[in-house]
């Protein structure tokens, strides 16, 4: 089976979507917007960014310190990523003409060089490249490619291509083995995948051969960040690096003699993702081997049910195997979103359709629990058991928001949520040589060449009501194929084309079905009824407890259906689940699941005592589950996904 | 009732007890040498302290810079309090001789005008008293005061009295609302314990009413620390003092407006047993008010079952009402000793004996839990569930230690926990003004003047195994009376006086009896069966679960006993414990107990998957459960104190 899949031409994608369609709807309507004003400091109540500030100051137009955090510009970047996409899609309005300017102001800020970083400009220019360790320099330059590389692809206009450009031939020129140039890496990855974008819009090997340098150059002996920050002693930026480990920025081994998800969950997937491509790219099966071990690590034993990796507060990190604590977990959207991009690759690069189970996990779950139906709210943090009362300072859940939050002074998360809602398709759809993927069930409508094949295809999902997926296929110009993903949540399923029943064979988790030239339809349905699942014994966390899903999506109970002291509620193993009609102020008609369940209240400790005699009183009660998803939505309180098994 | 009590003479108590006199014993035979090798880097295999290094610097007999934390001088300083009390124990041996070499040295070191603190002495002269919300200077005195009175008042001797007063007069006159003086107070409190035991031993009042300066400035406005703090910019000695919140040192508000047990653990029980001391020697109402809320907010809402305090890894401190996560908990030592401290000082205060239920609990607890059989290993965390390839770095649980230490960088502990237990006598008995009294069950020998009538006492204590407490009393001279404490935990029991049964009046936690002279004998019998707890509907942590106790013992499983896993351990409400016979490598001879208990293992996820089908399998299972303060004194490996109910 021919292995590389292409990225589908977003502008030929619509998202007509329940579920996706309102949160995507949002970004041209409102993130955007929303997004821009935080950016230029127009919003009221927030405290100011400086980004677009800093950009004037670099570009000399106005006079002034450089403020904000020391990779406060990909922001600018992030949102214009966003804006790329969304003109893609038809809902950028006239944010096109924002970005255009913004552009503008991007190429005057950069240095005749190349070199742009407005931090470096402007406050500390006989640091530039001193501190790959703290200073992000080469990771805000990633998310500039990877702007870049989108508006380029999507508008045609080359303005920012050529800013790309140059800002990465001066890295080629600064960075690599050659005499003369820094043998160092960054700090935090995301610069490879930055140069791969580029490589891949330009063609120019040297962006792919740098990308390959840096993952190679990472983590050998002697060890370039080591060296650096012996160097320079004190943290310049982030005064909890004192103890800087090499583990937290996966600088401790070489990335391909890597085998755990280990240090900072968000650099560990940005540096897999570009593993991910460079095997691809390379042919290299030792690259390719190391990526599916640090996989395997990733989401067998460090990652939680609904997606979210990184359980631990302390410098958003992986942490150990089976430690998933589910009150204190970090789980950082932006991780999550990582790991989609990872597992995209994957599926990519092994052929294989099981890597979307995890893309899809993290997707429905962790990803869109980041923002709020607003399109105003966002979560930095995920975790899978809120109590309001206890996320507050000093506590283990002090970096825990019961409520999420208007904008962060690191503000990573909120324009990766939109550049990923806005980028969908990509998710959705993939090229092959002589077919078109489908590897997600959401409602949409494509229409791509595959060879000299064409298809227009229209795809009506209720998969996560029903499990029926509806597509409408017309083929023109030569018959060509369809490789459908089997989802690995649906246990049994059914395929009809054209009105008769299909004999699956499911090959790498995918079918595959001919398509002679003319319209078709193809009704597929999945097993979605709700399902409750268990941890592996060795999750202490969650032994003798119980998460609910249906299909991709995991449930939650939330105080605003079921009441506060959610962890007195227990649940019998074969307790009955009933799908109910969705509740309207949630997002996308998900139905509410209902279920019999138990309060087990100690009675025999007075109100006033701490500790008291042994008295459980267990009283039915009825239980209404929630997509983790679309929790806070309604109102803010106690949260809980793990529930107790009656055993 | 007189509620004024005084403490016993130490020289004239004898610890006869089977477990306090295994641990007791060690003090004179082991502890004392381990520790004096530790002060003076002669134990092999150690990270240097410097302690003793640094005063003879201090003292001119060495050149050189003072090296270890900046409040290293205190661990000689409660290491000459441990030789003081071991001295009126009877097994100090020849570490009286070394303690009068040592406070020669002391004496040396300290400066013409009193001061003596070999940090600020050698390497920062001129930021003496600058930073008192950092540099624990006045921690550090109080340390000495608390070591000097114990030292004069049992051996005699006066120097190292002379020394304390000295310092104390100094302090006396450079802290204080008079123009010219420092209008600060400690960040750390510790001084004020100590300036009250000066003035007890030398009946100075100026050093009391020194004290109560301290408790009566902090916290005011304008406050000290917070401009001190400005002032000093940058942190000195802590990084992560960076953003100081007063509430840490609980000088957010006046100690006698505060009703919660806030901040750093050990900072406010050395408050608050300061506090105490003061409502008592000024009859001082709104002082012993506030210590009452304070007491009550702890106990009530901010304690563990095992008396341990301070549930937050976050530098060592209470966090908000009922948050106690039993695997990532703090509860130091220290802190426990602190609350043991304030208890004692409330009863006196209060003439209530309840007090001494929670110091009880704390004792036998937590505290015995901070060092090992032998005398030479010690906890300074003291969690209630610990599963030790999760207590790593990074995790939520990374400041937990598995297994008991050698030593610490910051030693507060092991010389704390060696002056605590060498000091025991205080905590069994009290003076009042007609009568002796017991607080707790621990087998001893007491001969003590009350009033005009002479009473030696025999304490044969089986509190632990049957509840059975024997005492035998002679007295002459004059009748006189004994209070006994009758316990929280015993719901029945009776007592018996020269062979007849008492009909048992308790009166504010006392039964009294009255002794004629010649001897008597009396039998009491408390209710110490085993006995399940469950904690307040509102520790979401414990939902659901059971600890078992049994008198004052808390009991824990233990992977030696019970293999790994215990998180699959569920138990029945209404299971029949059974006490057994002692584990002989266990202290004390403690009975071991064994219950019916369930495994509950999910068998439906397959060994290298994450999550998976639920599917429960549940086996019975003989437990056995050891006393918490014994755990890993056999084997490392998993402990668990809360054990889930089949409910």
């Amino acid at each position: 089976m021919p292995k590389k899949l292409k990225k589908p031409d977003l502008k030929r994608i619509r998202i007509t979507d329940e579920l996706f369609g309102q949160y995507a709807g949002r970004i041209g309507e409102k993130i955007l917007d929303y997004q821009w004003k935080i950016l230029t400091d127009e919003l009221e109540g927030s405290e100011p960014t400086y980004c677009i500030e800093n950009f004037r100051i670099a570009a000399g137009e106005k006079q002034g310190e450089r403020k904000g955090v020391v990779f406060q510009d990909t922001d600018l970047y992030k949102w214009l990523e966003s804006v790329a996409f969304s003109i893609a899609g038809g809902m950028a309005g006239d944010f096109e003409e924002k970005a255009d300017r913004v552009i503008e102001l991007i190429a005057k800020a950069q240095e005749s060089d190349g070199y742009l970083n407005t931090y470096f400009q402007i406050n500390a220019p006989e640091r530039k490249w001193k501190n790959l360790a703290e200073g992000h320099e080469l990771y805000t330059a990633g998310h500039m490619m990877e702007a870049a590389a989108a508006y380029y692809v999507i508008t045609g206009k080359e303005k920012i291509l050529e800013v790309a450009k140059k800002n990465a031939d001066l890295i080629c020129r600064v960075f690599g083995k050659g005499e003369g140039q820094v043998h160092g890496y960054p700090g935090h990855e995301e610069v490879e995948v930055g140069l791969i974008k580029l490589y891949r819009v330009t063609g120019e090997k040297k962006y792919l051969e740098q990308a390959r340098y840096f993952i190679d150059e990472r983590g050998t002996e002697p060890n370039y960040l080591r060296q650096e920050i012996e160097r320079n002693g004190q943290p310049e930026f982030f005064p909890e690096f004192k103890n800087y480990d090499l583990e937290y920025s996966q600088s401790h081994k070489p990335p391909r003699e890597q085998s755990e998800a280990v240090g900072h969950a968000v650099r560990d997937m940005y540096m897999c993702s570009a593993m991910a491509d460079l095997a691809e790219e390379y042919e290299d099966k030792e690259l390719e081997t190391a990526c599916v071990r640090i996989w395997n690590n990733m989401t067998k034993r460090r990652m939680y049910i609904t997606g979210g990796i990184g359980s631990s507060g302390f410098r958003e990190r992986f942490t150990t195997d089976y430690d998933l604590p589910n009150a204190s977990g970090y789980c950082e959207t932006c991780a999550s979103i990582g790991l989609m991009m990872f597992g995209q690759r994957m599926a990519s690069l092994t052929g294989k359709a099981s890597y979307y189970d995890e893309v899809e996990r993290a997707l429905y779950n962790t990803v869109l629990a980041g923002i709020n139906i607003e399109g105003n709210r966002y979560f930095y943090v995920n975790p899978l058991e809120v109590v309001p009362e206890f996320c507050t300072e000093h506590t283990a859940m002090q970096h825990v928001k019961a409520v999420r939050q208007k904008w962060f002074s690191v503000a990573c998360c909120p324009p990766n949520i939109a550049r990923t809602l806005a980028s969908l398709g990509q998710y959705i759809y993939a090229l092959g040589e002589d077919a078109l993927y489908i590897h997600q069930f959401i409602s949409s409508t494509i229409s791509t060449s595959i060879g000299s094949a064409e298809i227009v295809l229209e795809m009506n999902s209720d998969l996560l009501d029903t499990g029926r997926v509806d597509i409408k296929a017309a083929v023109s110009g030569k018959e060509t194929s369809l490789m459908i993903r089997i989802p690995g949540f649906s246990e049994s399923g059914n395929v009809r084309v054209d009105e008769s029943e299909l004999d699956v064979k499911v090959s790498d988790g995918y079918i595959r079905l001919e398509l002679s030239e003319g319209t078709h339809s193809i009704e597929l349905k999945f097993d979605t009824a709700p399902k409750w699942f268990a941890a592996n014994n060795n999750v202490r966390e969650d032994a003798g407890k119980m998460a609910l899903m249906k299909g991709p999506l995991v449930y939650c109970l939330e105080e605003e259906d079921n009441g506060d002291h959610l962890s007195e509620i227990y649940v019998e193993q074969s307790t009955e689940v009933k799908a109910e009609k969705p509740d309207e102020r949630l997002a996308g008609k998900l139905p509410v699941l209902k279920y019999k369940g138990y309060r087990v209240k100690s009675v025999g400790v007075e109100n006033n005592e701490l500790y008291g005699e042994v008295k459980f009183r267990k009283e039915e009660t009825e239980l209404r589950a929630v997509p983790y998803s679309q929790w806070n939505n309604r109102s803010d309180g106690e949260m809980l996904v793990w529930q107790k098994a009656v055993v």
